[in-house]
């Protein structure tokens, strides 16, 4: 095979070359691959989203599997050896409505769920469903997760306001919305936020959850709101909070924090319309959903103790170990002028640092250097409208990995902030 | 909520309403995922194209979970814990190239390689990658397989060249490819063919493969072999055959039909630069792919015992019942004309009917009536530039799923044409 040759003439098309780009992310993704298959302990992870791997949740699943392998009929031969339907499994839908309608008394039906691989999909899904070029994606609070800003298949669809700085009492800050900055002119589809949000943590409050639903409904935008680290599950939320539910509201979900990445699992609950539409999309692009994450937790969401594990193991699991993060830091940046986000939740530290004196793609070069991965903030702050000094001085880390490494990591980003 | 409200509002995108509408088969799909819940066992499933419950295969699957769940390490939690890095499981890709490299001495490397979620996927990705409305991906043998026709992004991406009949000794026929018939001014992208081809188990002879690859070559496009039947895995081919591998070829491959379409995994190997297009495209629309087909079958595809088992057991279980539903077939339609595709492959057969007196769509109904669920056969002829009789005298049966109930389904069918 004449490989040189044949890479040589291979054009792509236009949509090809756009999502076939990467997002820069492609790059610090290998980094972090490449640390981790490489790595003699010596580099500090505090890059990527997977979560942490919880004892208690590890023996969970190894229970679960067992007895898959172990019941009577063919549980584990289905699991694997049929497809499901694209919607999701019908039984596991059902599980997932009866759950939010005992626990919030909503009106939820099996046609208000569809089952996607993995809750970035879904996005993918739901952005092309209802944006294009003239009707856009509204991102209200930037920065927002990384992992939607190359989503978008039509030019200019996806859009981002930045979000208004809060200093709170010492280290804190907070973004919340800037309602006045919301595009009034432009058609937007749907708004989206997720909550917490990845990057930093911020659990939207819900006034302003409420005002920014008024402004979709007026808008007659859907509202689309991300709850890959939310309640009730996985519930990486460090206070009581409910699903926010109303007219014209999507909530996605995913199994991927609360252990399952591994099996890609995504849950849409929506309009009927929308959550057809999501199913239609499944078959076309891919047939089917995988079927292994639905099969291991089905009975744990038919008896509710879903909840118990993440309001018993996950919620604490984090909580502590951010509270305890943000000790650290500030005990290792002392002298350093810095903030932190306010972490209601999610596994990530959002570190600002407004006396940066360069730009965080080069202040992650330095930080590696030094032997520790994060992740540089810009890439967050996609979509903008106009250029931002502050969305060059942040990163966000990851403290739920190594806890324990994270005291010794900190100090060498103190270092290279202090050279 | 006012869902009634609600839904009225919703507009969705341009390529949105395309990638939702559907394809006519999700109906089918719908009758079939109904009947499989709710069937008293009296309704005879030829339809859809679930593999065989084949119970050596059930057996392996049981052992490597059991031994993953027993090993000393954490695999059974790497599995399930955490992301695959976007081009698919380091480890999984090494051992695929390396059976390809052992068992063929082609020079594949890691980098030939791409997982997605599932063969289907892998098509949508390719598919949109290179072909746009401009420069098509033509399907050179039509019919074709039912889930390429609504996979193009761009309108009138696709096109297909209808096959050229060539009646064998009775009851047999075949479709080969016309190549009189292959455009010569249109700008292509790339040439698909599924082989076996679904739906008609046609596995294309070397010398149009040659012939396939020439016209492709000569137009700088790629020719994308979809080996989801495929050798050397699942090996669901009734002669031996070597899988076509040549400059500008893209092969893909699939864990579905040797019994794992849960996990929904797919294999790319092809040239470098569309591998790593295909990998930037999983990280851009679902972040990163299920790891369990790959975890399940790596020490399958290290030692190569993967292939004995294709082999072994794959290949003569459908062989067997291939030959014998092509006996019952001729036995029950006794006195009605009917011709049925060499099956070469795959686990369908595919019946033409040339003197049948309403439409496919028609016939399929009359059918279900009659207590059998087939496809219809006019879904295969997808974006042909014109009309073609023979589209619509044409069903495709999956004689696999339970080969001791076809005499009964053929029968009804047979009482059908006759009446």
């Amino acid at each position: 095979m004449k490989e040189q040759n044949t890479e040589a003439n291979i054009q792509f098309s236009q949509l090809g070359k756009r999502m076939a780009a990467g997002s820069g992310i492609e790059d610090l993704m290998e980094d972090l691959g490449k640390t981790l298959v490489n790595s003699d302990g010596s580099i500090a992870m505090l890059g990527g989203g997977n979560p942490a791997p919880i004892p208690e949740g590890q023996k969970l699943w190894r229970e679960r599997m067992s007895s898959l392998l172990a019941e009577e009929g063919d549980g584990f031969d289905r699991m694997l050896g049929y497809y499901d339907p694209h919607q999701g499994n019908r039984r596991f839908i059902e599980a997932v409505a009866n759950l939010f309608n005992r626990e919030y008394g909503w009106d939820l039906e099996p046609e208000n769920i569809a089952i996607t691989n993995g809750g970035q999909t879904a996005f993918f899904f739901l952005f092309n469903l209802l944006g294009d070029s003239d009707s856009k994606i509204l991102f209200p609070l930037s920065p927002e997760y990384i992992g939607y800003s190359t989503q978008g298949l039509s030019p200019e669809s996806l859009l981002s306001v930045p979000g208004k700085i809060e200093l709170q009492e010492k280290p804190f800050f907070r973004y919340r919305i800037d309602f006045d900055a919301l595009p009034q002119g432009t058609p937007i589809r749907a708004a989206c936020v997720s909550r917490p949000t990845n990057p930093t943590g911020n659990v939207l409050c819900l006034e302003d959850l409420e005002r920014l639903h008024a402004y979709c409904r007026a808008k007659d935008a859907l509202l689309i709101i991300d709850n890959a680290y939310g309640t009730p599950f996985p519930n990486m939320i460090f206070r009581d909070e409910a699903p926010f539910w109303r007219e014209g509201v999507v909530l996605t979900y995913s199994l991927s924090k609360l252990g399952l990445p591994g099996t890609r699992t995504g849950i849409v609950i929506g309009p009927k319309a929308v959550c057809r539409a999501i199913a239609s999309m499944t078959a076309v692009v891919g047939l089917a959903n995988g079927t292994v994450g639905q099969a291991l937790t089905l009975p744990m969401f038919e008896d509710g103790s879903i909840l118990d594990y993440c309001r018993n193991t996950v919620r604490p699991y984090y909580e502590t170990r951010s509270r305890c993060a943000v000790k650290i830091v500030q005990e290792e940046l002392e002298g350093i002028p810095f903030r932190i986000h306010e972490p209601d939740g999610a596994l990530f530290l959002w570190l600002w640092f407004p006396e940066l004196k360069m730009h965080s793609a080069e202040f992650y070069q330095k930080l590696k250097e030094a032997g520790v991965l994060v992740v540089p903030g810009h890439f967050f702050f996609h979509n903008l409208p106009g250029d931002w000094t502050h969305a060059s001085q942040c990163i966000r880390i990851n403290y739920a990995m190594d806890i324990d490494g994270l005291p010794e990591a900190i100090r060498r980003i103190a270092a290279v902030l202090r050279s």
